[in-house]
């Protein structure tokens, strides 16, 4: 059974079925990622933009190493040289951009619902890579992606989020994902970054209970996943960044209440000694490093699917073709690939 | 008949026979521009240094795209985190750059004349990308390739250009390109901004005349080419960006005087309701989004020019063999493109 | 003979043997930058990562077009845009970059060690690109490959090196390289940026003397290495730039003193009238742009050595045979590579 998708604006609207596929689809990437050579020829010719009006490293380079292993060329905005700054419209940026031609629109931006009012003006493809306090689509999947493979199924885990709930959009895009597959979420962190309406995100008749004290929120979790807390939104001296320590950081100790397999997630950048301990960062828990790389396999699946539309056979032939063709070729000791 | 171009510094001392060239050159990359996949492998292996002084995000991604579907690569180097900070004098940066043996420069800078003097000390063709208030010729070759294929033709147009004309190469570019096939200009906007030395610029015996009313200097346009307010430039509260609106604004009510079938033309960045109505921008006279995708196709055409040469037929057998082959390749549906 | 190289992180711990290898590895990457097509397909597949935690212009694009000239792709992290602002640590920076899977690490950083620091916890191999005042490799190299071509051999030269020594990376690496040759070193500044440390810098048994008069530190030299000064590190007004100029510059005057013969580098980018004349820089004794062009030879031979490992006959046969088959498709006008 295949979906077609014009955009991936957010995961909010998609079933569990096409979540499942969008995870499926990401397996021969991941793959790939393995392989000594890692670059496909699937979309040579073809163009990626990619619009970040908000400052990404980590996306930004995910999206755009994703795009080149995909044989495609990237087109690269950034809001900080853009012409935004001489006070054009969004719109007009953007259809500026799609008149050059792109395949597909990679897009960031702080504004929540900016990237979903670009698409409904464009033909290609758009991929929110973050908007606002909304979604970050491609993060909630890599984060299932990474949970899928460490715990064999995303299905009635118990997912305990800790730090700003209220302004992560990863939170939401991981809630609205996971909430399809019978997870149940603890939202955990300081009063102002939990609040009540919290509790009516998610699919209908998604478990979501706040709780205040981190022992307690991670009693019996399968999966912990840390948001980056932005220390410029603490009280101080109020709240200060000690007292955030002291009460929410995830450490060795407080994921002692969790279960003993559970995992840990950590979207990143992450702040080392304040939301995470080092020794839970660094520890065998930690799944932060496979969610990087599982981001790349991800944004190559959806570029894939939303250029070049879904492959015919279950399988990714060009992929295994393409695998096993580089394995041979970087068996051989001379290295005298041709240019052309 | 074929022209050899060694350098594209500013279209002033080219011929209407070398321009119409240039315009036919373009063709065929504008046809590239329509395909499914528009990369060549023309300038594989070969590489396009752009160094941009002056901040640009439309040209820089325009040349650089162009670039990338001829299958160059392409260096960049931008003022912000250039040596130039470092007190390096311009020449030393460039002739560093061309020491790393790029097989073309595009240049931009803030100084008029900073392009032809670095190219004077080069052996490898140089683009002006827009030099200070002189010359931004692909610029220039764009909007006459946009007006002759709304229009037809470029000669013998009545061309209405509006706003600060004093201090913008793109006006320059235009009019000595459109100049030379017979086309009349009219200039408009406040006075400070048309000079009366500019009714001296342009090729010998090119018609150009100051009108400081709008109304009458649309009259019977076929072309309008209004450029961007630059607002730090008005002299703020003596006249103010209100009144610009009001005396200078190209709206639907202004354009009624200008012909029927006329087109309107803008270099982007827009401001919106500034220099241009929204409704204007957005009408059925406007060309913006035709300029930014003929860009490309102009500057495919340049860097082909200036790099490969002329090709030996009058059309490119290069470009229409490649264009049949990737028709031919996205007919089919198993994307195994080969990785080499 | 050939070696394996792991990292490349300092010249001090290599052999005259290893050095000597990897200047001669450097030939045929010359050769290269001579022909009309200068792009490998080497690394085809291959990802190398620029991690430049410090403003750089050249050596990005150098290293940029060195693995893009084999055939790589690129990943851009720099400071400027980086996670490092928000707080993330060094290693959870590159640990993200390495998850990401590039073959290759360059990196760039401000603090002396930073970069042996990061490639203890890699398992790529890793360039340092600069680091603080302790080394800069492949300048070290490229200045090397620059004296050898120019004066036939590296070995029992007399090596005068002027301004900031204390400061310089690029001193350094000369140092521990040429020092392996039996090159006897003048060091050459005000007092403060040459402290008596220096003279124990070196392999053991150089010979390397302090001179604080610039005549007496050029008589007999072979080779002037001209170190960039940071006038902000001059003492204004104790000990201005004027003091600079007239006590330290190396002029026509001053240059007199030196072997007729004697070939003047700088790492750039030159302070033109401050550290070096205009009519030295551009002398036929300045080396200054050969520098440039070996450098891009230099970074893909290592770029070579470190990703694919030494090439088992004494020549790359990968790099002659791209080589003809370049020259060859040159020759042919009609440009009709294929795309794929």
């Amino acid at each position: 059974m295949t979906h077609h998708f014009r955009h991936l604006l957010a995961l909010e609207p998609l079933s569990a079925d096409e979540l499942t596929f969008l995870l499926d689809q990401s397996k021969p990437f991941q793959e790939i990622q393995r392989h000594p050579l890692k670059k496909l020829a699937t979309l040579r010719g073809k163009t990626v933009a990619l619009a970040f009006f908000e400052n990404s490293t980590r996306t930004r380079i995910s999206f755009g190493t994703a795009a080149s292993r995909l044989g495609a060329d990237t087109m690269n905005l950034q809001a900080e040289v853009s012409s935004l700054k001489k006070g054009e419209s969004l719109l007009d940026t953007i259809h500026t951009l799609d008149a050059m031609k792109p395949d597909c629109l990679v897009m960031r931006h702080a504004a929540s619902g900016a990237v979903n009012f670009v698409a409904r003006h464009l033909d290609i493809p758009v991929v929110n890579a973050g908007d606002g306090t909304h979604e970050h689509p491609s993060q909630g999947l890599l984060d299932a992606l990474t949970i899928r493979d460490r715990k064999g199924s995303i299905e009635n885990l118990s997912v305990t989020i800790l730090g700003d709930i209220q302004h992560s959009r990863v939170a939401r895009s991981n809630i609205h994902l996971l909430g399809k597959f019978g997870c149940r979420f603890t939202l955990c962190g300081p009063a102002m970054w939990v609040p009540r309406e919290l509790e009516k995100i998610g699919p209908p008749g998604a478990s979501i209970r706040r709780v205040f004290r981190i022992e307690e929120a991670l009693e019996g979790a399968d999966v912990v996943l840390v948001l980056r807390v932005q220390t410029e939104r603490l009280h101080e001296p109020a709240f200060s960044t000690a007292d955030y320590v002291l009460l929410y950081q995830l450490n060795a100790e407080s994921l002692r209440r969790a279960k003993p397999d559970a995992i840990v997630l950590h979207p990143g950048p992450m702040n080392r000694g304040i939301e995470i301990s080092p020794e839970v960062a660094d520890g065998p828990q930690s799944c932060v490093l496979e969610q990087v790389t599982n981001g790349i396999a991800v944004r190559m699946a959806l570029l894939y699917l939303l250029i070049v539309g879904v492959p015919e056979e279950g399988a990714h032939p060009a992929v295994e073709a393409e695998a096993s063709r580089n394995r041979r070729s970087t068996d051989v000791k001379d290295p005298s690939h041709a240019a052309r």
